[in-house]
């Protein structure tokens, strides 16, 4: 196992080695299992991990021309059971059905993208309360005020946040964020990058985790 | 670990468990790659493997309404890295470069279809060539020589061959598996049913290994 100081592999800039990069969108039921191991796998080899919020339905809609994945013929259904077959054997608490509805994820994506500019470990809690509303409390995290009541959970300030939004800040940050994920190929949730190494899927994640440690091949 | 006599899970037909149901498409990487793994996998609970040659194109392109994988944008570029890094990381050889262009996978999956009726255990073998000759050798195996070459050095007769070929009788079996497959969601390469549970995609083999352990969650 990895001691968790991976001194030989790439990408190392001065002492500290690159940060692991993980993008997600708050409605991906993947991107949320991915959120509960990401930051202890890099951690095993000594990396942070750079969370950046992002929407699939413009990276898979717009840019890809295909429907959203849980409408797609045959498949949309297979990632419905997958997920929640993930959710049994893993233990991860997983409420939400296919039944209820999707919120839209433009809300949660800005406060997140505006939480990380003013506190990383904040906005993390951000994103899991934000996660835990969606999936396990399955409330709509597409209104103001399910995103407002994470905020506030995780001690951010109504009025600032208020005040970024009067000057659409958290919406030009989320707009930057997707156009970023965009350049860098990012189709899907989660997605992570590492040293320019792509890896997609939950399922990749072991994969990126022999890539960790070993420093490629 | 697992002894090989898994006698709890479901499944069970009288004396012996269901077999593991593999389709694949002979021009699928992943499918190739599955097929070095699937029979060891279910051996080791005591399941054999109904191996069914399918066409991916007819899923994905006519019943989902996609364009071929490798020519969706971003997702594309992933998966033709994905596969030569899995190879890399694996031991497989694969030679395939994508500028190569693809060979039409009908001929293969008919000439597969029909051996699968003489001799289950003959018809892996010409699974194997068949995929050595594509991804390793670089040949076309839409073209009948090379499919013919590959069904003669698994002992099978051309004048039989050839026979059943003027009945239309490989092009009927193998329309038959793509319509079965479709009638089961099959809706990519390789794709496994075990017990009707589904598992789509070489990244899941772990999970399918986890399931016949534990005889499912």
């Amino acid at each position: 196992m990895a001691d968790g100081r991976d001194t030989t592999g790439p990408g190392r800039v001065g002492a500290s080695p690159a940060p692991v990069e993980f993008f997600f969108d708050f409605i991906s039921p993947f991107g949320y299992f991915a959120s509960l191991l990401i930051d202890d796998l890099a951690a095993r080899h000594g990396r942070t991990v750079d969370w950046t919020s992002m929407l699939v339905g413009v990276s898979v809609m717009k840019v890809m021309g295909m429907p959203p994945i849980v409408d797609l013929p045959m498949k949309g259904d297979y990632i419905v059971r997958d997920a929640l077959r993930y959710a049994r054997q893993h233990g991860v608490p997983y409420e939400r059905l296919s039944t209820l509805g999707g919120s839209r994820p433009l809300a949660a994506g800005r406060a997140f993208a505006w939480a990380k500019t003013l506190d990383l470990q904040a906005a993390k809690q951000l994103a899991s309360f934000l996660y835990q509303s969606y999936f396990v409390e399955c409330r709509d995290i597409g209104a103001q005020s399910v995103v407002c009541q994470c905020l506030v959970r995780c001690g951010f300030d109504m009025g600032d946040y208020e005040h970024a939004q009067s000057q659409n800040i958290p919406a030009q940050l989320l707009a930057g964020n997707v156009k970023a994920s965009l350049a860098k190929n990012v189709f899907g949730s989660p997605y992570f990058i590492v040293d320019g190494e792509p890896f997609f899927g939950v399922e990749k994640m072991h994969v990126l985790d022999d890539w960790l440690r070993t420093g490629g091949w």
